[in-house]
C-alpha cells in the first residue's frame, strides 16, 4: 500500500532512515533563559568517538555467535558502551543524551526513537540509563533496554545538549545496535526458565526435522544457520518487505504471526515459493535444500525476490531461522498422519466402490503422512493465562490461507482442551489434529453410505527434536488426551460448543473384527510382503473377504497412481488372529514412484457372517540408497579436514541432473556440486576440504537430490575444538570411530 | 492459487460448473440384480419438464422483490415444485431424485452436490423432501434446504432410477435455484426475531449513511439496491473472484469475514480501490456515488476489476448490499471520533510546541472524524453463547489489514466487556472505541511531556439508522459502558488482562478549570465565531493563557495546513465560566478547504496560578451548499414522474466538471449527468422522467460532486402506489407537501 495523503501511514521499515542534523539549536536560541556564558561553556563538551564494546557486550548477551561486526544485544538486559569527550564529563553539570532511532520516522511516542540522559537532566523513559564510571574524558555508560521495546536495528547517536542547542555525532553504522528478543529475561514475553530449552530452542543452530511415517520415522538435518553472516539482516529485511509497522515489532505475537505469513510468497514477496507438482526446473527442488541459510541469503541478494521452491518442512525450517534470529525460542514439529485442506467439519472422506476398491475420482480429502508446522514458547498476553507457552505456528500456505486461514500462532493447551474460540486460526488446527477418517461405499446406484469411522488415525504421533539429542520427543500428549480418554471426550465436546460440527455418524457399531496392516522398512527398489493381520473378537468364526488397493501417493496423501488391487479371502476362528501376507513386487511400483515414494496401501474387508464392512489404511515410505559422509583429518578450528562424500546408483535406469549439497554452519557455507547423470551401478564420490571456523558441535550435512530420486540426506556430527587446544586421544578415537561409522540418518 | 498436481484445492468457484451426463449407466448393469423386465419397467418413466413455482415460491420466501428470473429461496423453508412425467408417478414403485449441484466438483460429502428421493428409495440427507401433492402426470415435490446449507446458485435435475441407471433432464439455466441464508428460520444461524429487524436490516434495500461531527450528525441516503438486476450475480462473482471454497459458504462468520476482506481491492481483486489522496480524476469520487449498484454492476460488466475510489461510507455501503442481498442481516453504523492506525496502545498523540500551537510535523496519530463499518446479527458459533448477536464487520482497508489486521466480525458485547481475545480483531476495534487522547507539550529543548489525557473524546457517539425512519439510533451504550462507571473500569481491566498495555500516565492531575469549544452549524463560505468556555471549578481566580490553532483536516483527522493560531488571555472567577470569542473569517480558510470541508481546532490552556496545562479539540464540519429536489406528477406504478434536481453556486469561484447523480432502487437505475462548469451565482437544473416499477415507499437520491465541493446530496422519499389502485387523497396532498419541503438533507 502507498503511502497517500489524506491517511496516515505507520513507519514500517527498518532500513529506511531519517537524517538528524548533527547540530539542532534550541528553540529557544535567541532567547535563552540561560545565560550566555553557562551556554557557551556547557556547548564545549564535545563526544569525539563511542566504544560499543561489541565483543565485551556480545558475549554478555549470548549473541557472540552472530557473525556480524555490530553489537547485538538482548532486550531488558544491560550492555555498556564508553563515550570519549574532548574534557572530564561533569556529571552535576553537563548534560548529555543517548538517542537510539529505528526506521523512518522516529517517534518518543511510538517507541522508534528512544532517548536517555545522563548528567544533570534525567529522563523518565523506557529504556534505563546510568552512568557506570568515570575515567578522566572516558565514561562508561549502561543502558537498558525496555524488555518491551522494538526488536530490530537501532542507530546510536550521542548528543551533547547545551542552552545553544543540541551537538549529535555524526550518522556511524559502525555504532548501530541490533536489539532481540530475550529468552533470558523473566520480565520479556518470551522467557524461558531453563538453560537447556534456551540453548537448544534459541542458540542451536542445526536441527533435525521428522518425515517418513509414523511407525518409520525418518530424520533429515537441517542447518537454520541464524548466526551465520547475513541471516539476520535478512530476517529484518522479510519484515520491511512486507511493511509490518515497526510499532509492533516488540509484540512477540504480532510478529509470530507475521513470520507466518512471510515465509511463503503468497503474502508479498515473502521468502518461499510453495510447489508440489514434482516439476522444479525453474528453481530447486524442495527435497534438495540443506537449511535456511541458503535461501535466506539468496533472497536478500536478490532484492527480497521470493526462493523456489519449498514443501513444508522447507517453510518450517527457514521460519525457525527467522525465529530463533530475532531472538524467540522455536521448533519444528512433524504432525504425523495430518489431515489437510479440511473444511474445518472434522472429517476426511475416503469413497469406496462396490468392490471395495478406492475411487479414486471420488475420493478428494487427503492425510498428508506427515507435516511440518512451528511452535514457539511466549507468554501470549492477548489470552488467558493458562494458553500461555508452545503456540502452533505454520507458514506453508494451505489453499485457505489465500482468505479465511493465516496459521497461528495458537495455543497448544488450548487446542488440547479443545477452547476454539481464541485468536489465532485454532479450529485448522485442531481440524489437522482430530479428524476423523470416514470410509464411505457406493452401492451398484451410486448410493453411498458410511461403513467404517477410523478415529485415530489423523494426528497420530506428534514429535520434535529433543533438546541436545537427534532422538525425537513424543509429544502427542500436549496436544491431545489419549484416545477414548473421558478427558477427550470433554475437549470434543467443548469443540463441539465452539462451533466444530457434531459427529453425527456415532455411535457406530463396530463389526468386533479388527484388520491391522504391518510392513517392515522396505529399500526403495525391492520387492516386499505386506501382512494383513484379522483380528476375530467375536465368539464366533467368521470369513472374510479382503481387498488390497495399492496407491502411490505424494507426501501430501494426493493419490498419483493406483498400481495394485488384491482379492484375498480368510476365515478366522473366534478370538483368532489371521495373517494374510500381499506380495509387492518392485515393477509394479516403481514406474510410477513419485517425489518422497510413498505408497499408500488401503484395506476393505467384509465379514460375511455380519454383513459388516471395515477398512484401514497404511502408508509405507520407500527408504532411498545411503549417501556416505567420511571425514578425515583432525576437527580443529583453522585446520584442514577432508569431507569424501559417495553414492552409488543402485537402479538399472539413468540419474539424471544431479544435485549434490554439503552444508554446516560453522564449517562451510552451502557447496553446491551438479553431475549430469549417474550409470546404473555408477557411483560419484565428491571430496571437499573444509577449514572449521568455530569451535564446538558442528553438524556437517550432505543431501543428493534428482527428479528421480528424493530425500537422500545424511548428516555427521563434529566436534570442532579450539583453535590453540591440543587433542584429548579420546576424542580422537571418537572420531575416528564416526568415520567408520558414518551411515544413512535413518534411525 | 493454481491448482497444483499432488495437493487438492477446494472446488471455489460457483460459476464454474461440472457436465453431468443425461444418461449414466448403473455400475451394475450388465449383471443386474433386478430382474430385466422390472429394469425396463421403471426405466419407462421420464420426466418431461419441471416447473419452479417461480412466482409462488419467491412470494413464500419473501424473495420477490429481487429483480431476478431464477427461483430464490431462504435455506431452512420448504419450496415446492412441480416435476410433469410421461404418464402417472407410482410412489411405490418409482424411484426419482432430484439432484442440486453447485461448483464444478460436486461432492456428496461436501454439501456441494445434494441428492434427495421422491418414490420407493429414502435417502437420509440433510435437504427434506416429500411429495406433496399427486395429479396424475404432475407430482408437486416439496424441498427443504438444510438451514445450514451452502449459499449460491445451485443446478436441478430430475432423474429417474432404474435398473440401467439414471436418467436425468437436460441441463437449463431456468431451472437453478439461489439459496440464501434465513433471518426468519430459528433454526438458521442469521435468526431475527422480530419482523420489524428482518424488514430493515435484511429487506430495506434503501438507508441513510451518517457523517459530520458527533455533535452535528449529518446523513446521506445510500441506495443499497440488493434487489436490482444482477447484484445478487455480482454479489456470487464477488466470492468466486475470491476463490472463497464453496464449503465455507454455509457458514455466516466466514462468509462475513471474507466479504469484510472482498470489499476492497488490496485483497486479490475485491470490489473497491480505497483512495484518500484528494486526486480521484481517474475515477468516481468517493463522495459522487449515490449507492451500492452503480458500483456492484461495474465490478461485474467489467469483468471483476476493482472501481474507483471508495472511502469508509462507499466500503461500508457495498459491503451492506452484499451481506442483505446473501440474506444477512446487516447495518451501517457510524462512529464518530475514531481512532485509527493506532497500534493498539490505546494511545492518540497529540504533540504541541512551546506555544502551544499543534506542531505538525510530530503529530502522526489521527482521530477519524467519523469511521463507518457496518454489524452482521448472528449466532457466533464460534464462541460462547453471550457473545452473539451483532458483530463488528469492516471493510475499509487500514493500513495494518496487510499484516495483521482485516477487520472482523467480531462480537460488539465482547468488545463492551473487554474481553479481547476472541477471534477476530477485536483489539483494533476496540481501540478505535477506546484510546485516550495524549496531549504532550515539548519544552525548549524539545523534551516532551504530557499535559493533559481526555478518555473521552474517542468513540464519542456510536449511531445507526433506527428501523423504519431516518432518524439516528444511539448505540454507544451496545459499546461502552458509561465514562467513569465501575463497569467501564472493569472492562479495561479486562482489556489490560487480555493484553492491552496499562495506560500508565494515571492518575493524571487535573487543573480543576474546564474549556469547551462550542461553534454552530455553520455555512461553507460564511464567516464565523467560535467560542472557548472556560469554566473554574477552583475556589480561587485564575488567569488563563488560551492558544487557539486552526486546521484544516481530512475525514481522516490528518491535518491538511494550518490556517490560524491566535492567543488570548482571560481571567476567570471562582466557580465562573468565561467565554473567549475567536472570529474566523472565510478567506482565511476557503483557500485551504479540502474534501468535506472538516475544520480542527486545538485549544491549550495554561492556568498561570497552578502552572498547569489542558487542551481540548473540535472538528467543525462546514455545511455545502443545498441541492433541491422536486417531483410532479401521481407516484404510481407506470405512470410518468417529473423529477426536478436544481443547484446554485453560491461562491465566487467556478465549479469544474460537476457530476450530477440521480439514483433510486425501484424507480430509476442510476443516472449520471455532467457539467463542465458551473459559474459564480449560476445554477443547474436537471429534469428527468421516471416510470416507477415496483409499489411502496421509495427514495430518490441526487448527488452533486466537483473537486471543489463535496457532500451535496439530498434526497426524497415517494410512496409508490400499485398500478390499478385509486389514489387516495391524503397521500396526495402529503405528496405535495413533499415537494414543497424539500430541502437540504441536514438534519
Amino acid at each position: 500500500m502507498k503511502r497517500v495523503v489524506g491517511r496516515y501511514s505507520l513507519a514500517n521499515s527498518n532500513l529506511d532512515e531519517s537524517e538528524l542534523p548533527e547540530f539542532e539549536p534550541s528553540s529557544d536560541v535567541w532567547n535563552p533563559r540561560g545565560t550566555p556564558d553557562e551556554a557557551t561553556q556547557a556547548a564545549s563538551l564535545s563526544a569525539l568517538s563511542v566504544d560499543m564494546r561489541v565483543t565485551e557486550n556480545k558475549a554478555e548477551h549470548i549473541t557472540d555467535k552472530y557473525n556480524n561486526s555490530n553489537l547485538i544485544v538482548r532486550r531488558g538486559k544491560e550492555f555498556t558502551i564508553i563515550i570519549k569527550f574532548d574534557r572530564a564529563f561533569d556529571e552535576e553539570q553537563d548534560n548529555v543524551e543517548m538517542e537510539f532511532l529505528i526506521g523512518s520516522a522516529p517517534n518518543e511516542n511510538k517507541g522508534t526513537y528512544i532517548i536517555v540522559s545522563i548528567g544533570k537532566e534525567k529522563r523518565d523513559v523506557s529504556w534505563k540509563c546510568r552512568v557506570v564510571n568515570i575515567e578522566g574524558k572516558d565514561v562508561t555508560v549502561g543502558i537498558t533496554p525496555d524488555p518491551k521495546c522494538i526488536v530490530g536495528r537501532f542507530r546510536t547517536f550521542v548528543a551533547v545538549v547545551s542552552g545553544l542547542g543540541k551537538q549529535r555525532t555524526p550518522k556511524n553504522p559502525d555504532t548501530d545496535v541490533y536489539v532481540l528478543f530475550n529468552a533470558w529475561d523473566p520480565a520479556d514475553q518470551v522467557y524461558m526458565e531453563k538453560e537447556e530449552d534456551r540453548q537448544e530452542y534459541v542458540l542451536n543452530d542445526v536441527g533435525v526435522i521428522y518425515n517418513g511415517e509414523f511407525n518409520n520415522v525418518t530424520v533429515r538435518s537441517w542447518n537454520y544457520g541464524q548466526f551465520e553472516q547475513g541471516v539476520l539482516d535478512a530476517c529484518l529485511l522479510v519484515l520491511d518487505t512486507a511493511k509490518v509497522p515497526l510499532v509492533f515489532r516488540g509484540n512477540a505475537t504480532e510478529v509470530v504471526r507475521q513470520g507466518s505469513a512471510l515465509m511463503n510468497a503468497q503474502d508479498d514477496d515473502g521468502v518461499l515459493v510453495g510447489n508440489w507438482s514434482g516439476e522444479y526446473s525453474t528453481g530447486t527442488s524442495p527435497t534438495a535444500w540443506t537449511g535456511s541459510t541458503e535461501i535466506l541469503l539468496k533472497y536478500a541478494s536478490e532484492g527480497a525476490s521470493p526462493v523456489a521452491f519449498a514443501q513444508c518442512w522447507v517453510f518450517a525450517g527457514v521460519l525457525n531461522t527467522f525465529l530463533r534470529c530475532l531472538g524467540l525460542p522455536a521448533r519444528v514439529i512433524t504432525n504425523f498422519c495430518s489431515a489437510h485442506d479440511n473444511t474445518g467439519n472434522l472429517k476426511t472422506d475416503i469413497e469406496l466402490d462396490e468392490d471395495g476398491k478406492v475411487d479414486k475420482g471420488k475420493t478428494r480429502d487427503s492425510i498428508w503422512n506427515y507435516h511440518c508446522w512451528n511452535e514457539v514458547y511466549m507468554k501470549r498476553t492477548d489470552l488467558p493465562e493458562k494458553y500461555w507457552g508452545w503456540q502452533v505456528v505454520d507458514s506453508t500456505p494451505q489453499e485457505t490461507s489465500d482468505g479465511l486461514y493465516r496459521c497461528g500462532p495458537t495455543s497448544v493447551s488450548a487446542l488440547k482442551e479443545g477452547e476454539l474460540s481464541y485468536q489465532f486460526d485454532s479450529r485448522f488446527v485442531f481440524a489437522e489434529l482430530n479428524s476423523d477418517v470416514i470410509y464411505h461405499q457406493s452401492d451398484e446406484n451410486g448410493k453411498s453410505k458410511i461403513i467404517y469411522v477410523d478415529t485415530a488415525y489423523v494426528g497420530r504421533l506428534i514429535v520434535t527434536k529433543k533438546r541436545n539429542s537427534n532422538e525425537y520427543e513424543d509429544i502427542t500428549s500436549s496436544y491431545k488426551y489419549p484416545e477414548a480418554s473421558l478427558k477427550e471426550r470433554e475437549a470434543m465436546q467443548m469443540a463441539e460448543s465452539r462451533g466444530v460440527p457434531t459427529r453425527d455418524y456415532f455411535p457406530f457399531t463396530e463389526a468386533g473384527v479388527d484388520i491391522e496392516l504391518q510392513a517392515d522398512v522396505i529399500k526403495m527398489g525391492e520387492d516386499f510382503k505386506l501382512n494383513i493381520n484379522i483380528k476375530n473378537q467375536t465368539t464366533e468364526k467368521c470369513n472374510i473377504h479382503i481387498a488390497l488397493t495399492g496407491c502411490v501417493v505424494f507426501y501430501t496423501g494426493v493419490t498419483s497412481s493406483v498400481f495394485k488391487f488384491e482379492n484375498k479371502d480368510a476365515t478366522v476362528e473366534p478370538s483368532q488372529t489371521e495373517t494374510v501376507q500381499i506380495s509387492i513386487q518392485a515393477v509394479e511400483y516403481m514406474r510410477n514412484l513419485v517425489e518422497q515414494s510413498n505408497l499408500l496401501f488401503v484395506v476393505y474387508g467384509n465379514v460375511e457372517e455380519l454383513n459388516q464392512s471395515l477398512s484401514t489404511m497404511r502408508v509405507v515410505t520407500l527408504r532411498p540408497p545411503e549417501l556416505t559422509i567420511q571425514v578425515t583429518g583432525t576437527p580443529q578450528v583453522g585446520t584442514e579436514l577432508m569431507v569424501n562424500v559417495e553414492f552409488l546408483n543402485p537402479y538399472n535406469f539413468i540419474l539424471k541432473n544431479v544435485q549434490l549439497r554439503l552444508d554446516g554452519p560453522g564449517l562451510i557455507k552451502t557447496k553446491l556440486k551438479k553431475y549430469r547423470q549417474i550409470f546404473p551401478g555408477g557411483s560419484i564420490k565428491y571430496k571437499e576440504s573444509i577449514i572449521p571456523q568455530v569451535h564446538g558441535k558442528k553438524t556437517l550435512i550432505a543431501c543428493l537430490d534428482c527428479s528421480a530420486l528424493r530425500q537422500v540426506t545424511n548428516q555427521i556430527e563434529i566436534d570442532v575444538l579450539k583453535a590453540m587446544d591440543k587433542l584429548v586421544t579420546r576424542e580422537t578415537d571418537k572420531e575416528k570411530e564416526r568415520v567408520v561409522e558414518n551411515e544413512n540418518n535413518n534411525p
